[in-house]
C-alpha cells in the first residue's frame, strides 16, 4: 500500500490546488474561501462516497496527513500561484492522474464493502468528480460534469474496465494500473481531439 | 407489499424521466449530464433522509432493482423525449402520484424508525422533494421549492393528513391512500386554479 | 448545561430569523420557501458536523425544541418583520453571539468524539458557518463565506482559541466565554474597521 498512499495524498494535493485555483476568477477570494474551496475539492467526492456507503470515519477524520496535504496544496498555490497557473498542462496531467486514482480507489473501497459492481461503479465516479462538482456548486459555477469535455464518463469507463478485469481474474495491481490508464488515456484523447459525449437531446 | 413496491419503482422511474428532461434547456446536456440528473432527483430525496436518519445501508445500495428503473426512464427519455415532452399532462400526472407515494413512504419509514410526528413529517416532505431541490441546485435553477406552485405544501398537508388519520386509528391502507389522494388534488386543484402559498412577505 | 442550553436554543431561533429573512429579496418568497430557508439555516451547520463525525442521532430529531424554536423565528419574523428589519444592528448582534456560539459547541462535540484538535476546529467552524452556505447555495445568491466580512475566519480564530486555552489547562467555561468574546469582538471590529481577510491572489 506504500506507494498507493503516497499516491492518494499526492491527488489530494493536486486537487487542493485546483480547488484553490478555482477562486481565481471569482470577485471573492480572499484566504478563507480558496481554502475552504481547496478543502471541499480535495475530500469531497470521498467523503459523499462514505456517507453514502456509511463507512465511518471519514478517511481525512481518521488521517490527518490528508488535512496536511491540503494545506500544502493551498500554500504552495498561494506562494508560486504566477508559476503553477503557466503550468496548465502540467495541472491537466496532475488532476487526470487524479481522477484515475481516485475512481479506482473509490471502486475497490466500495466493493470491499460488500456492494454490487453496479454500486461501486457509481461510487468511483463520485469519488473522482463529486469534489469538484460541489467546488462548482459553491462557486456558481456550471458542475463540472455538465460541461462539454468528456470527464466523468472516462472515470466510469475506466471504472467499468476495473470490475470486468477483476471479473476476468486479472491481478489486483495490474486491474489498478490498466484501469488507471483507461482513464487516463481516455480523457487525454478527449482533449486533444475534442472528443464530447453525444448530447442527450438530439 | 407488492403493490407499493410496484409503485415504489414506477415513481423513481418518473422521477427519472422528469430528471433527464430537466436537462433540455441546458447548454450542456450530454449523456451524462442527463444520467447524473435523473440520478439525483429520483434518489436523491429517500437518500437525504437515510443519511438524516442514519439508516444504512440506503434504499437503491440494497436494491439494485432501484438503479435499473433509473436507467430505463433515461433510456426511454433518449429514445421518446419527443413523445415525453408532448405527453406534458402525463408527466404532470406521473409527477404528481410520485411526490404523493413519496411523501408517504418517507413519513411512514420515519415514523417505523421511532421519530416524534413532526420529524415524520419532515422526512416525508423531504422524500418527495429534496430530489428536484438537489436537481435544481446542481442545474444552477430556483429550487423547486421555492417556486409558485403548491408543490411541498401539498407533500406537507398530506403527510399531516397521513398522521392524523393514523392517531384517530384508520387502518394503515386508508390512510395511506387517503393521505395521497390529498397531496394528488391538492396539487391539482392548485395548478388547476392557480393557487400559490401566501406570500411571506406582505 | 442550563444556561448554554438556553443560548443555543436561542441561537437557533436567531438562526431561523436570519434564514427568513433571506427571502426578502427573492422573487419566489412563499410561506413554504421562508419556512424551508429558515430551517436549513438554522440547523444546516449542526446537521452536516454530525453527519461528518456520524453522530446519530442528529441533534433536533431527538431534540425536538429545536425544530419549535425554529418554527417560533419563523412566526415572529413574519408577524414583526417591518420591526425585525429595524433592528439590523439588534439582528447583526444575535447572529454575531449565535456563531460564537455555534462554533464553540462544534468544536466541543467534535473533540468529545475523540477526533484530533484540527479536525475540532474544522467542525467548529462548519458547525457556525454551513448553515448560512446551505441557505446561500439554495437562494443562489454567493455563499457567505466568499463575501468580504471577516466571517468563517473569526470562527476559525475563535475555535482556535479554544483549543490553546484548553491545552493551556484553563477551565471549561472560562476558555468556552473567553473564546466567545474573541468571536466577537473580531467580528464586531471587523464590520467597524472593514477589516477583510487578505486576498489570496495578489
Amino acid at each position: 500500500m506504500g506507494i498507493q498512499y503516497i499516491l492518494e495524498i499526492t491527488g489530494t494535493f493536486a486537487f487542493a490546488i485546483s480547488g484553490a485555483l478555482a477562486v481565481k476568477d471569482q470577485k471573492h477570494q480572499d484566504w478563507f474561501g480558496a481554502s475552504f474551496t481547496a478543502f471541499i475539492s480535495s475530500i469531497g467526492g470521498g467523503t459523499l462516497r462514505d456517507i453514502l456507503l456509511g463507512s465511518y470515519p471519514l478517511v481525512w477524520i481518521s488521517d490527518i496527513t490528508i488535512i496536511y496535504a491540503i494545506i500544502a496544496g493551498i500554500l504552495v498555490t498561494s506562494v508560486f500561484y504566477k508559476f503553477v497557473l503557466r503550468l496548465r498542462k502540467t495541472m491537466f496531467l496532475f488532476d487526470t492522474f487524479g481522477i484515475a486514482l481516485f475512481t479506482i480507489i473509490g471502486t475497490e473501497k466500495a466493493l470491499y464493502l460488500g456492494v454490487r459492481p453496479e454500486i461501486a461503479v457509481i461510487m468511483g465516479v463520485f469519488t473522482a468528480t463529486m469534489g469538484g462538482v460541489l467546488r462548482d456548486v459553491m462557486t456558481n459555477e456550471i458542475p463540472i460534469i455538465y460541461r462539454k469535455e468528456v470527464y466523468a464518463t472516462a472515470c466510469f469507463t475506466g471504472a467499468c474496465s476495473y470490475l470486468l478485469l477483476n471479473k476476468l481474474g486479472a491481478e489486483r495491481n495490474t486491474a489498478f494500473i490498466a484501469a488507471s490508464l483507461v482513464i487516463i488515456i481516455l480523457r487525454i484523447l478527449a482533449v486533444r481531439y475534442h472528443w464530447s459525449v453525444p448530447k442527450f437531446f438530439r
